[in-house]
């Protein structure tokens, strides 16, 4: 139905871009009045100097460290052997899947929040928190009180015996924040991966706002994610996944546009 | 075209979701430092006890009224005989249909606008509102003040002999807002119920802002849908529906999410 | 996957709804106490006097104009050789595309942008530029210089050796500010016209904003468009053909409403 293209995105905690909306405006405002919007007639063939940039770039980016080398805290986390993880080249997300008794467990996150998040000034946050301001507060303790970046995940719990409950949660700063806890009769809907799977959860009832839930029923929702290993620590783990991806990607795409000036 | 994918949808009415954006911000923003974000790392298996607080709550709602049972106000609406409800379990979505001569209407409106709604604290109406501040002000009265919940719909005439408008409008306190008015020489794509269809209305000129059109055409506009009986009194009926219909899904949702614990 | 809903439509600059998202919220929020709210209940059929209202209309955009004639600057845009303009009928985007070397170069740029930004009070633009605010201050000034509309724009060059690249820019007094840059290996990934298409590119990585990027490889990205005559001439004509084809659009819909109620 024409409700569902964006009826249930705002809320659905997986989906990122609206968070970023903000963001994204402030940028583009602020760009239209920077030295960095261009134009200024330049008629020379820039190719080759802007593949030369490139391999400058990607240079500095292999001699700091090899963005495909898998990052020590990956690996002990795969060792755990609890969690599998899906981390296809050129994907915007990660996947981490696992069983647990019957039930088929997988979280979905994006690294998109990553950039947005970077063009936030570090003085949004001092505000924020800004609580050592005034006599004898120390500014730089403010940085170390800036929150870490949320990254929105997208927890689906399948059962064998039918139906599915995906949960809107955010990680950040070693916890989760759930948004909201939606129901699907058929484990199909809530696992489809086509543009019209998704339209088609557009349209269904998505669980009301975790927060305004009976507080006893969040407590033991809280605890019944933490019981499959949805703990402070996987919420510490999913930022470092998602910037270590968005590092490697960030590499791979100079790569292929270095690759694609040079065909 | 890339353009399709949400060029439209902010515009239109009936999808509610970018109206909740900000909410749903807020909402993170503040659950990060709630007591409600969960950390604590508690091992032992909590389905039973999420089980039971759900059947709680699934009795408590019950007790204090039957959710599945129509509201008067709903038969006495449906023994008008005008307008025909299609309400389906678990849909985010409620249509209402009638003929008018040769023309087929249809409105279309979500649930999920009240829910982003009780995140809003009733101070915020406050604030807009607050013409009472000030000597002699009367604190109770801005909460009698306070706005209804908007609810977004979206209307659609289509006439058999081809052709259909839709027109995207806010249903608030007896009032119908017109945000804008969408023409289709082909009634098809008016209507068509797929992402796809979604997508290509979204490739299409939406019609001028309501706001800009001259207002003689604006009091016109208003008359042609009253005298079809998109009206005050429909106006004032659509959020008591989508309350009702909430509560309905939301009672199901509790019962939807017990059964799968169970399984 | 779940994430792809609008995982990149936020920084994708063609996709305008979410940069439009808070000018509407304002917009509902005042139209419900504004007098365009229509809460009266007249009986009569008004069909006749809408037709006629809207036959008014016609003939007045008509008399100032003829919407359709193609004016001088896209005619001189055309007869320059370099781009071909693909403009719909009924369609919300106007696509420019040319050759360039062995590539294949296409811009697409939505009109949506402009009806929004007409609501934004010209007040706003002045309380953003204010410079001029304070003693000696010439009000008359502050109009002057309000920004013209911007416009987001998807530049995508293909190439027949194969692979993609899509720029999100944003046209607005004679430059393009660039949002982010995306490689696609696949050019038909890139270039897809369906939903799903759409669904597929939201899934990848969308490249860094370009706004952290070196500033060395920033300088050479703005060289590379402007050697394709993606240039400040062309970020002035955009808004400009914006302009005409929402004008063009909007007389087609008055006649395509007058028509259908004739029916």
């Amino acid at each position: 139905m024409l409700t569902r293209c964006l009826a249930r995105t705002a809320i659905a905690a997986i989906r990122p871009a609206l968070a970023r909306a903000p963001v994204q405006l402030a940028r583009v405002a602020g760009a239209v009045q920077s030295p960095r919007a261009f134009s200024t007639s330049l008629a020379r063939f820039s190719n080759e100097s802007l593949s030369a940039k490139l391999a400058e770039e990607i240079k500095f980016e292999k001699d700091s460290n090899d963005p495909y080398a898998e990052p020590e805290f990956l690996t002990n986390f795969k060792e755990e052997g609890v969690w599998k993880v899906e981390d296809a080249d050129g994907a915007d997300e990660i996947a981490l899947t696992r069983t647990f008794g019957g039930e088929n467990i997988r979280i979905i996150f994006s690294i998109s929040d990553l950039d947005a998040d970077a063009d936030i000034p570090a003085d949004a946050y001092d505000e924020e928190t800004g609580a050592d301001a005034g006599s004898g507060g120390l500014g730089d303790e403010a940085a170390g009180n800036a929150p870490g970046v949320p990254i929105e995940t997208s927890i689906t719990i399948t059962k064998q015996a039918g139906g599915a409950v995906t949960i809107d949660a955010v990680a950040q700063d070693g916890m989760f924040t759930i948004n909201n806890i939606s129901f699907y009769p058929d484990a199909d809907v809530a696992l489809g991966m086509s543009s019209e799977d998704d339209w088609k959860r557009q349209g269904l009832y998505m669980g009301p706002a975790f927060d305004n839930l009976d507080e006893g029923v969040q407590t033991e929702f809280e605890e019944y994610l933490e019981e499959r290993g949805i703990n402070s620590s996987l919420a510490l783990l999913i930022p470092d996944l998602a910037e270590w991806k968005e590092q490697k990607e960030y590499v791979r795409w100079l790569e292929g546009i270095k690759g694609f000036l040079q065909k």
